[in-house]
């Protein structure tokens, strides 16, 4: 599967239409390769609201294409089904009515086999879109790449939702065989990287590349000095932080993750399995060994934030770990545990560079940029909205597309989320 | 599709060992013929907890079969799969833990294709069980029969269950093209029937042919004259009541029933849509245009209460209906409206039986009878433990098998219920 | 504080006018007898929607006499106060709508004082309308009458209610100290009673004196022989439940029961507790060590099911429990323990009556008895609107007023229901 | 009531010993004055968990005295009762358990008598360890002084809370009269004050005089040029944004919100009520009047932050508030309208300050400062663990002692809530 990804750091106003083409069949058919060892009835599985099926993902990024490209701009389209507008809408109120979210897997119909369908026939008039020289030929590139790149982060959410999903069967489904082991990484003691604080610029600017509208403005902050660990928390550290009574100390946790944990009744990460005195973790590579020098993954907000504390830490800002994230050396990114290569699940702390592997919580909430402005219309609920409750989260998991990552990338999920690949980095106060 | 319906009159342990066999295979086959308009994706869905997949369905009466047939009485018997006792437990706390019902629709796996798979193995192997001379013959005979009536049952609950499921996406699909109509009955008045009162007796007996246990014992009661009307509760009655306000008159409601539709916001029966100022009602044959003869169903027992009281009349008790039935010439139970007929919705008021097209509620709470005892072990949790909240309802619907109504047979249901064919038949006092 | 029992016996319509004002006087002066130990804070507590505050129960039974006698009957009556229509009403939709049951707790205005000052105002017109010779006499004295015994209802819920509102209290509060103790009775060992079948006289008619319309008309049943227990089931036989692993057996429980216990996670009876190896109740004497051979009670309609088939018994029917009152030696039941008797908690098993102490559970669900008749208007809603999901109880409790106890008074309650005092006698069948 | 004001600018530890006595009582018999319009039964409400009652209030700043001071710091003290630490502690877990929230009101018990004994004693035990040369001297008035800052937080809620409380009695009780009307302040057009962006100096440090940990470490941030609106939203300005269908347009809405306001069908601020065509508000002085021109309350953070995005604006970052606030002119705070002018609702929007009236909704998710540490202990838990998913509001209301105001004051609540006093100012981009 050879990605190409000299092709997304240039701005897509300024590629050969080509190329824009080329990419477009890429991450299209990307999301049906994704879906290939499911079986028919994997589709439509919906445990919880926030875990959409498998079949509602590949309709809704059609329905992308199909609402902001298709209809507004090839003259003469008309719609593939006249209630798919509603069915695969999310949350665009400036579309119209959505289909209850907590419904989606009661959709028996349209069936897989319809809904690739749909998505062929979508694909088609976007290449009919696409060559065609129209008018609103840059407005059409700029919107292709944001549906690519929004089909990408349904493609990780896929992973995500999927995996959740599966677990609810106690017959423990394999979504795929795990790939031949990687040498392992030895084990690395946990160590602190300084950085030095004063006027830092942080967010991005579409100029410079493509990036959501929340990364932007590029504005200023002031940072104190700070320090970093030099590997993210690994399994062993989650089991360390158990022994002690970690799910048991209040004064560990934040009041509404005590709160949280207390109706929950959690007293391990999400996926994690006690069988026979041994612990073992859902993956979807299967159940597996709990591996202690793996990355820990599937933590809460609240846990993460308990577990820094535990460590006598913090967890990072999104500020503090974007001007780590700037000094990375350049290829640190390229080599990192992202969907690319095929292990659908984090590997060993043991990976030198900020990136990959797991999204790592900040202690920053979500929210807009100084000066930032969403786009009008429909279109501008893509993040705008979001901006309240919840955290950012950075750098990337095992099941991101490595060309949706950068340093500038904010993420965000509520704070007693667990169900993506979520994990921490320790930080603490310098200077 | 030729039903061996002279079979269901004798008792089975008088029957000839081939019978049993025929019999059997009738029954399993006629769920997989059921079965077969389905798309792939349809077999998983669960809307609420009390609307089973037809997956499970499937699976659930094999594991009868298998649990209370197989593992104790073939030797050497091995379970299809370690976990399937777990799986597809419904309620027999006797038998073990069960796999929550609210979850039945996350179980992509087994796919349908295993499903069928489990369900012909365990085909094969009760044939040989029943080829077989063994001690316990008479027992394996009865369980066997039993069995099959559960499987029966189950049938149903697949129609209703599918139905429900369906109706929650709003594509309207359907599960079959309705047959041809049959030539339209004129449309009935109303008239009362009435019965003289005294002692009478209630329930059967197994001697007399196979029954659940909570048709026994057969005994007495003392009734005072009644009357019943000649006709259900049509569409047309429904909508009278509702233009009259019935679904906002307190004083008609039983006091719980005001609160749940206060709660649910209900002011027609399920699944009656408005559409452009006409009423249309979802049916396992589509979205069809309300039938103001037709006979109403998918009432709650609340429902049937207040349309009762509208009209002045109340809902009979289970006793009066059962003698009711117990006068209707021979023969009228054979023309009935049940699932035979493949019209899987209810037919018109005009159907002089009172058998057929819809279970009718009654004022009666689903109780033992005096001197019920259920049987010993897990298949004792059959019937009686449910024997608290319920109302019975009685007569059979279009998607009851006819070999399972008799007089004495006792439905039951909460009172909030609607998505079974249910509806009414007006009672009065009579003398 | 002497009881004019004998006022009790009369028909309301045949009694001297004098008498009415003498019973009146009586019965709302006790209302507030029971209140004196109170302390104001105490008056308006409501821990769940059912336990009404002591100050709602006040105002809301003067209410009636305003709403039903003087609103209609007393020439130029002026309500006392605009709001209390809205603010008393309990559940009279004929009356309109009511401030939710739910807040009644939330209501410090009217205070302690002013709902006082609304009783004795309304006492007054009730005297001056009493002392009339209207043209509505006669149905005057008996709405009086009506308004007496519901007075005497909300009184024993006064009890009830504020037992639980104060158990919510870790301080456990003394309501009243307990009385001199009895003499003990010797314990008593479990017998049987048998009673002979055949057709039985149920229920009554207001000829022979007050009654519910929900005890009429008197009709017949027809009975199996069945035995009754001499004694109720005691503290020391549930210990003994307990002690067997009562609580986490499945067979043992109705499914109901065992779904709503699995939600309680309730593994002994209400207002039982542990302390230092010992078991405590709470009672409105404070907290008591739990007496062995003192009667269970505080049970749900599912615990009693549950202890009774642990015992291989059963529930009797409320025909079985009226028919074997009726055979009661005349006098036992003006022994039996009742709220007369100032000890505000069951006494101990020795008391040879089947009256007093406690409600007794039946397995007969609450209905209409044939030919019943709610009157017309909203004093219909009385008891008729209540017949669904609710199980009788008979006999009369600790908290009872013994002038409203009959043979055929029919009290109802939800199974889950525990904050009566409500136990069992264990039932089986005869002959 | 005079206050000493020039108390409140000194440090604790620098202040006579007789200052700290005289501050003591103060307000410790504020918190009485505030009482004495209440009548026994308003004391004991608590409509919802958050709205906690008077006399919790009352004998919860008694137990901080009592935990914190008395216990550790007075030889030989012994507590007022064995249960009050469990009963009135509110969220301390390092203190032990505590007895559940949402069941205040249900605690009749102590009586409001017996919670002014509380009081009483712990003040004179106070005013002996006050008058006491201690080695922990400096902790002690340190501590004092927090615990009359806390108290005084506590004064504020014993208002909102009561507010709630009594609004949900129809009779819409009346805490007390409204003073005489201040001349009325001409109404004010919207104009907007620009201020320059740069290095801003944010929070402060317990040397310059009291202040809440969470205010603490003083540090820097980068700001851009902003603009903030010379007035507060008025009652005329949120009737303008209702009048435009401002609660059912979804675009005005952040996600969160608009999910919000469709799940409690929010239409107006709380405790807005429609009677006969016009608008009146529920206040503390009884039911009102809308007056256009009154700076409009009770305002969620949702409803703040669409009112601002209908208004083309945005709420303030607390950074840009608390810049502005510091160049406000001396005196300002002086003649703001916090509780001391004894009107407990807002003014008119001519007021030319920040403070006062409302607490400020701003966009700030409420977080530690850089280097923000918790002191050790269960006091540690006063603030910090609750800065997750809260807004950060400024500015004090006419609830809020003045002595308590501070330009680095940090108040938070979650964005639903509405029961405060809040409401909002709008900002804009600058220049």
């Amino acid at each position: 599967m050879p990605i190409s990804s000299e092709l997304a750091d240039r701005a897509p106003q300024d590629r050969p239409a080509q190329d824009l083409h080329t990419e477009y069949d890429h991450v299209r058919r990307l999301f049906e390769h994704y879906c290939s060892p499911l079986e028919t009835e994997d589709y439509g599985l919906q445990a919880i609201p926030e875990t959409s099926p498998a079949k509602w993902h590949l309709a809704h990024t059609t329905w992308f294409f199909e609402t902001f490209l298709l209809k507004p701009f090839l003259p003469g389209y008309q719609p593939f089904h006249p209630r798919f507008e509603y069915l695969f809408n999310s949350y665009y109120n400036g579309v119209g009515e959505q289909f209850p979210r907590p419904q989606r897997g009661l959709l028996s119909r349209p069936t897989v086999k319809e809904v690739y369908a749909y998505r062929h026939a979508v694909d088609a008039a976007m290449h009919d879109l696409l060559a065609r020289d129209l008018p609103d030929r840059a407005t059409i590139a700029e919107r292709t790449e944001l549906g690519l790149q929004h089909e990408m982060q349904h493609q990780e959410l896929f992973f995500t939702d999927l995996k959740y999903n599966l677990a609810c069967n106690p017959l423990f489904p394999t979504y795929i065989e795990a790939p031949a082991r990687d040498a392992t990484t030895p084990s690395v003691e946990l160590a602190w990287q300084s950085y030095s604080g004063g006027i830092r610029q942080i967010g991005t600017t579409p100029q410079d590349g493509f990036c959501f509208d929340n990364e932007t403005p590029r504005h200023r902050v002031f940072l104190e000095p700070f320090e970093l660990a030099s590997r993210p928390v690994t399994n062993g550290d989650v089991l360390a932080f158990m022994r002690d009574g970690g799910y048991h100390q209040p004064a560990l946790w934040l009041a509404d993750g005590w709160t949280h944990i207390q109706g929950t009744g959690a007293t391990q990460p999400l996926y994690w399995i006690r069988q026979d005195d041994a612990w073992f973790e859902f993956t979807l590579h299967g159940l597996q060994p709990l591996d202690p020098d793996g990355i820990a993954c599937h933590l809460s907000g609240y846990e993460a934030d308990a577990i820094a504390r535990w460590f006598g830490a913090r967890l990072p800002t999104e500020f503090e770990w974007e001007c780590a994230a700037q000094a990375e050396p350049d290829g640190a990114r390229e080599e990192a545990h992202f969907v690319e290569r095929g292990h659908y699940h984090p590997g060993h702390a043991g990976d030198h560079t900020l990136f990959g592997s797991i999204w790592q919580w900040t202690s920053s909430a979500y929210g807009p940029y100084p000066g930032y402005q969403p786009a009008p219309g429909a279109i501008g609920e893509y993040n705008g909205k979001f901006m309240c409750n919840q955290l950012v989260l950075r750098g990337g998991s095992c099941v991101t597309d490595r060309r949706q990552v950068r340093s500038t990338y904010r993420n965000f999920f509520y704070p007693p989320d667990r169900w993506q690949f979520s994990g921490l980095r320790l930080a603490r106060n310098g200077g």
